[in-house]
């Protein structure tokens, strides 16, 4: 992965949303952003070249598949290229002086509220508005100074934002953690890689699914993971999203993804990149 | 499934709901219900017999899985004993004589808002709360008679709830449909039932899911479905809903089933029951 001064990375959010933290924490502080308000636009700026990569959430640990990021790759060919992780904690913030008590309407991304359904649901009566993201949300907030209005969002956001903390860590789990990948226009090969991410449309005969897996299987090609996703327009029929160990310049392994399309109606190679590290 | 004149029958949401529809399309329309606000309860209640049956959303043809209701099977040991599709078609609905250019604020569940996407991108403007359901929504905007509020839901909602349809069959896909599951305390047998659902711990080993498969496979049980959810405090390890073709009352099958415990930590047979007819 080359990154040149006049290189730009887009992430989906406002500063302080756990996709910029992830962008600073995979390629460093002094790099030039640009954000954007969702996941496509981020797609189509690496594809028009605006920016040379992008970050995306993928998977959370607690809640599951991103599900809107793993259709976007149906739609765009656009490669992944690396992979970081991010621990979620989640806090209730409000504007500064306000109290938990004043509370009645909270803001946050879907995930955010879901993540934190345990905390929620000792105060049922607050009225939850899903938002764009938790840092937009914060921004919200602070934009209204409305102490009845709360956000679920990181601390940085509170610390940007300048909201109070009316309650810490109100996430379900405390491992809590997102996988983003980024996102480039071209596949990268890379002597340390050793992650690929497939797509493959299975034919809708009798142990089809099967036929892939045993392939992968039999040729000792470890799988990860496996996300099933509806196919638009036919129901009860989907694309399956398969994570393997594995470095694209194995000449072996390669043989054997392309003998994969033997028993796949389609397959697509995503993009092979480094393992992020687990947290 | 026996069904005496004392038995009560739940459903998530209130009357116009798509719930109440698979209800009434699936047990017919005299019928002791009871409605309540969330899935957990529906649940809880067949459990503690205060209900026979009850019925839940499970997946959706074109967002896919209902997350929450595959996760609560992890907790709670309910059965599946039925299955119904129902036909989703979403619609913009207003209180009476308003216009589609008075709306300023939209509730619907957020698959409500996912599953009209397309449509909803030609009004950016527009803010969308997420609610409990579709036909909650509709009551909402029928209390508050504001011109200003809309909700995604269906037409028997519009006529329930006296409003105005202001956009008519807005979801993205015109296939759209929702699968329904039918939960009773106890594991029913039926010569007719033709499907089983089942839930697999498997172990973290290389190629534990493919051994998994292949002793499906070997042993000619079809997979109709695979689902991964993360198990929660355990970052990257997942569960499995698995649905297969087959009838307990098979005894070559369940031998089979029981030589799975093998090759998987855990395995929890969720039910047997007949598949529904696609639409």
């Amino acid at each position: 992965m080359i990154l040149t001064k006049k290189d730009y990375i887009g992430y989906q959010g406002v500063p302080g949303a756990y996709s910029e933290e992830a962008l600073i924490t995979f390629f460093g502080e002094n790099n030039k952003t640009i954000r954007y308000d969702n996941f496509e636009d981020v797609i189509k700026s690496v594809l028009s070249e605006e920016i040379k990569y992008g970050i995306l959430p993928i998977e959370n640990s607690s809640t599951g598949a991103i599900t809107s990021v793993y259709d976007l790759h149906k739609i765009y060919d656009v490669y992944i290229v690396g992979e970081q992780m991010i621990k979620i904690n989640h806090n209730l913030l409000g504007t500064k002086n306000s109290s938990i008590s004043d509370v009645a309407e909270i803001y946050s991304h879907p995930q955010g509220f879901e993540q934190s359904s345990k905390f929620l649901k000792s105060h049922p009566d607050w009225k939850q508005i899903a938002y764009f993201n938790t840092a937009m949300s914060a921004s919200l907030v602070n934009d209204n100074q409305n102490k009845s209005f709360a956000a679920i969002a990181s601390k940085r956001a509170a610390k940007i934002f300048n909201l109070e903390i009316l309650a810490e860590n109100i996430n379900n789990d405390s491992t809590n953690t997102t996988r983003f990948i980024i996102i480039g226009k071209h596949l990268e090969k890379d002597d340390e890689f050793n992650k690929i991410s497939l797509l493959l449309r299975i034919s809708n005969e009798v142990g089809s699914l099967y036929g892939v897996i045993k392939r992968l299987a039999s040729q000792n090609i470890n799988m990860l993971k496996i996300e099933s996703r509806p196919i638009e327009g036919i129901p009860w029929e989907y694309d399956f999203f398969i994570d393997i160990d594995g470095n694209l310049k194995d000449e072996q392994l390669c043989h054997s993804l392309s003998n994969l399309e033997k028993s796949a109606h389609q397959i697509k190679i995503l993009g092979n990149y480094k393992k992020g590290q687990s947290l």
